[in-house]
């Protein structure tokens, strides 16, 4: 097997990629934006010009195992992104073989979330594991499971949206999916900010930090985490009830495959225990007997960026 | 491999055990009471005094691969039984190493779900398929996972407890295990009972031909189903509300693990598309862009009971 893998990470704004080695250690690595490209061919081709140098750094294509990619809406089996709603490139892109034959290299590619759970599972907090999730609670909500040791995909290699589930019936529209009350719509970055102000409006007397950040529209995990942190109760509570329900949530998660962790990662664990805490305990009361007090809920120890690169690499490493 | 399996599905009333050969065609079959006996040795031997002749009618031991067995918290990976609340039998027992020190035979064991998707898969109408799901509508909701072609267990061998997940946060209180709006506080045949006297209580008014059965105490998906197709109001209403709730529930797990189908089976599925046609619609509506009609929504073609023996006996044809 060559030395070097490469790993890209494709998000809805930056395009991560970088050089990995055997052991995981990333070489050198460098980043272009997404959506700034008039067309697929032409990402590519920009892509293209800044790793090139990358690699003949590394002793040249023959060093190169192959290249792994992580994106939104991407599909292992047919390598292809579909329908991604966060980037400009619309309907059903061959990504991967496109990739390939500009490169002349061994292409994989599968969506964003299994990426990441990959570089869990290869390097991060999950390594050794063979049945863990994890869930990114960034922007969005997204996962990946792994079960024996390999990512979930499914029947149509969709598989582990769970950021879409359904947590409260009829509860808040989620604008792009349509739906009411998914986890996605209240443990997200849009989530968190919606509960803010929803709580702030409830309790018009109660004073809070928030208020000012909230006339400015400033209002963020980051930004309720300060709060919360200087003893604000509305900010404290946005915490409980997320964490409440991201909890009930992963309760039904672990009844489905029994993992021994989940991984979060994500802006909304940098509140830390102001999280954990909550999700801990509502996950725990919403488990039967049989899987209390045994499922982890750890943070990954990978920076979010490195874990995507990581993980996609991993792909060619299979 | 020897011509025949022996298939045994341990139930909370009777236990079933039949030889299945290598087609899946049962033999003979009998069955004996589960909670008759003193203790679990007496009702292994029991099991051993009704088995032999059938074993010895098909060639004897030497034409018998293994046994395969199917029991409420079966644990496939240690053979136990362990704490299983509708069997006498308390604590762990380790139930497959028993039987097989009795048999001088190979045991596998699974839960009785498990067995039945396996069932399913070796079978049924999952036969070739390698992602899917069965769900139990029975006294209660039991569930079996398929992926990539295998049961799935988790890390501990408890993965798929589907009719535990909580689909009403905070809604009916289940018995059993202390949740609150579990699926099978509602889309089990004790679910559809108490859904009926609630819809019966909240409209007094309302003319219903359940209300001679409710005085009686004789609801159940049965008599529910014959009110129905005579045009009970009520009657329809409670299949309504029953499979909007199972629908929304089999969208979040059509968004765990993108199955090609999902399989039903238990009593309740006897009310066809009065069941069926709302699952299916609350399904499709409760599910994003990607998974949309793709889903199979399936009858199991087997006897329930066959598909209990043909799963277990399928254990140790693996």
């Amino acid at each position: 097997m060559a030395d070097f893998a490469i790993g890209i990470d494709i998000g809805g704004t930056n395009t991560k990629f970088g050089i990995v080695d055997k052991s995981g250690h990333i070489l050198k690595q460098d980043r272009l934006l997404t959506n700034s490209h008039e067309g697929v061919q032409d990402f590519i081709d920009d892509l293209y010009d800044k790793l090139m140098p990358m690699i003949n750094e590394a002793g040249g294509p023959g060093n190169i195992t192959g290249i792994g990619i992580g994106a939104p809406n991407g599909n292992y089996y047919t390598g292809n992104i579909e329908y991604a709603a966060n980037l400009k490139w619309r309907g059903i892109i061959p990504f991967a073989k496109m990739v390939s034959e500009k490169f002349h290299l061994p292409v994989k590619l599968t969506n964003d979330a299994n990426a990441a759970a990959m570089g869990e599972m290869m390097y991060g907090c999950a390594k050794g594991m063979k049945h863990f999730i994890t869930i990114t609670l960034g922007t969005g909500v997204g996962s990946g499971i792994v079960i024996d040791g390999k990512i979930v995909l499914g029947h149509d290699g969709f598989a582990g949206e769970l950021g879409h589930t359904v947590i409260r019936p009829g509860g808040r529209l989620h604008q792009g999916t349509g739906l009411r009350g998914s986890l996605e719509s209240y443990a997200s970055a849009t989530g968190v900010r919606e509960t803010a102000l929803e709580l702030l409006a409830e309790n018009p007397n109660v004073e809070s930090l928030l208020r000012d950040y909230s006339i400015n529209d400033l209002i963020t995990s980051q930004t309720v985490y300060e709060c919360a942190i200087k003893g604000d109760k509305i900010a404290n509570e946005i915490f409980e009830t997320t964490g409440k329900i991201l909890g009930e949530a992963l309760a039904n998660f672990v009844m489905f495959s029994s993992p021994e962790a989940i991984v979060l990662f994500g802006g909304l664990t940098k509140a830390s225990d102001l999280i954990m805490n909550p999700t801990k305990q509502a996950m725990e009361a919403s488990l039967i007997q049989i899987f209390k007090n045994k499922v982890k809920l750890l943070y990954s120890q990978l920076q979010e960026a490195d874990a995507a690169i990581l993980g996609a690499s991993a792909l060619v490493r299979e």
